[in-house]
């Protein structure tokens, strides 16, 4: 398993190599980071020259604790992006049988792999069921599939009762329907939240694990302190605390996902789905779309494992939404008089 | 082995909650951080709202290889910091013999304990020099004692013709006299950098591992991509490239380190040692001098091994070294008249 084999969105270095032709500047929607970002408050030196203070990530945890419904702020902590966890939490288990959920995000399968555990990439939540650790991404990526909550903590409950464990990467969870296991937290589950992706912050690196304060701990000891770093901190109060934003950003987003899934309709075999940060499309045709929308300057994401899938991200500007309708416009006009 | 039970520099509100009555600001001289950072530069907002692209941070190691003299740059790897790479070391080997050349930064022993290795803390190279692993700082943290690079290479190839592993933490090697083994990298040793210390930027997080390039892989493989924030791959590789402030730095800093020892020295039973960045004294008033600074607001580092040490970073402005020049004179005017 080399790491390399994982594709990635995100990386606009790939797309140039790959369309060297293509028009500047590139427009990326090959994440399911919001495109348009959280303002970034001032930012005093000294979050940048100072170690963080413990009890400035603690006062971050507790903000979080209530944005993401937490029960106990002691559940919560705050780490450096979610990826780093995804990495670090099969350290925290005994070589165990674990299933993930798939197809899904690579990261998941790949790290519990490296960590030397017995992977299995399930198909459903029933073959998954019998392994010690289930892993699985709620809402899915790419496909946006919401697990509900009452199927997840009966899952938790049986797992429980023979000593099995539940991790959920809830990554895109903020602007979704409300089946988070947060509020809920069964002692054997870990959950991942994303703070980048909601607030198109994604080079700022933060993300949270939210756990049962004993699992918590363990995971902070093996991270080490000062993991986050001062600006994250700061920034990540700030963002968590402003419901406004948090509110306008679900609405205005909703509004662009409707608006992508009309774009991308007549494209797709299927109804576009995913979450409102992603919107997937499924196509005999989707490498010509891949590599139509890349000669173009759009980069859009595809998958190792289904060449018929594409997902794309949200659009940040008019000009983007307009060359990318116009993209697809000479698509759907070129597959016409084929 | 409770992470509470390590004691840290540069918690301000552990100082506050000692000394409740000390007058703001505290002055911070209990951390080996540069007080005169590297100015910031502009941090345009992509860097916090965009994933780091593998290009940048690519970009960043060939920077770092040159200025710390490796002679590959596929044996860097950026971190965000390297207390999280210390965190992580362990998980790279089998159960296995570790011993850590201590006293020194407690966190090293911690980590691989953690991790559920053997480990014992050697009062010498010799003692040590029968584990599998081998751990030590240099220069050392909090004395300063450092081991020639030759010693090191002897020892490295003794461990290497039985499968052993040296690990050092260079973390306050960037000032001090040239005895990093980066140049001369042996294929079984794994070397430890920390920006932020030599640049006065704790707070962006950023550090360096340097090792064979297998065994940066597999480190690569444990942190996953995206750990450095953007704005920490943007002020890295810019300071990094930047030799005229470094070596300016070093000259001030050790014109100020001496500057300190003038200080210390009446109230040390031996010459101060330690590096360019910290000072450390020893003295049967040690606990005293601890108390005496903290209630004049200035916090210094004492050491749950040793009551007899104190370890002093250097002051950042004038108004700081009169304030410590002052607390001080006062301290040897109440033992004299004793």
């Amino acid at each position: 398993m080399s790491k390399e084999r994982i594709w990635h969105g995100g990386d606009l270095d790939k797309a140039r190599r790959l369309f060297p032709e293509a028009p500047e500047p590139w427009i990326d929607l090959s994440t399911g980071i919001n495109p348009i970002p959280y303002p970034l408050p001032d930012l005093p030196p000294h979050l940048f020259e100072r170690l963080p203070s413990p009890r400035a990530q603690m006062d971050l945890e507790v903000v979080a604790a209530e944005a993401y419904g937490a029960v106990d702020a002691a559940t919560v902590m705050a780490a450096p992006g979610t990826q780093v966890l995804i990495n670090l939490l099969p350290v925290l288990w005994p070589r165990s049988q674990v299933a993930v959920l798939a197809p899904t995000y690579a990261e998941h399968a790949h790290a519990w792999r490296m960590a030397r555990h017995q992977v299995t990439e399930a198909a459903s939540l029933e073959q998954a069921e019998n392994a010690d650790i289930v892993v699985l991404v709620n809402p899915n990526n790419p496909d946006g599939r919401v697990l509900k909550r009452c199927m997840l903590l009966g899952l938790s409950e049986r797992l429980r009762q023979r000593g099995g464990w539940l991790v959920i990467d809830e990554a895109f969870a903020d602007f979704e329907s409300d089946e988070s296991l947060v509020p809920h937290l069964p002692e054997n589950a870990v959950i991942l939240r994303s703070f980048g992706k909601t607030y198109g912050l994604a080079g700022l690196r933060l993300g949270f694990a939210i756990a049962a304060s004993e699992t918590v701990m363990r995971l902070r000891r093996i991270l080490g302190p000062w993991a986050v770093s001062g600006p994250a901190i700061a920034v990540g109060k700030q963002a968590l605390l402003d419901r406004d934003w948090r509110d306008a950003a679900q609405q205005a987003r909703d509004a662009d996902a409707r608006r992508l899934d009309a774009l991308l309709g007549p494209v797709s075999d299927q109804v576009p789905r995913g979450t409102t940060l992603y919107r997937l499309i499924e196509s005999r045709h989707a490498s010509d779309l891949f590599a139509h929308l890349g000669r173009r300057g759009i980069w859009v994401r595809r998958f190792e494992y289904n060449p018929r899938i594409l997902r794309l991200g949200l659009p940040g500007s008019e000009a983007a939404w307009t060359r990318l309708g116009e993209a697809i416009a000479a698509f759907r006009n070129a597959k016409e008089s084929e």
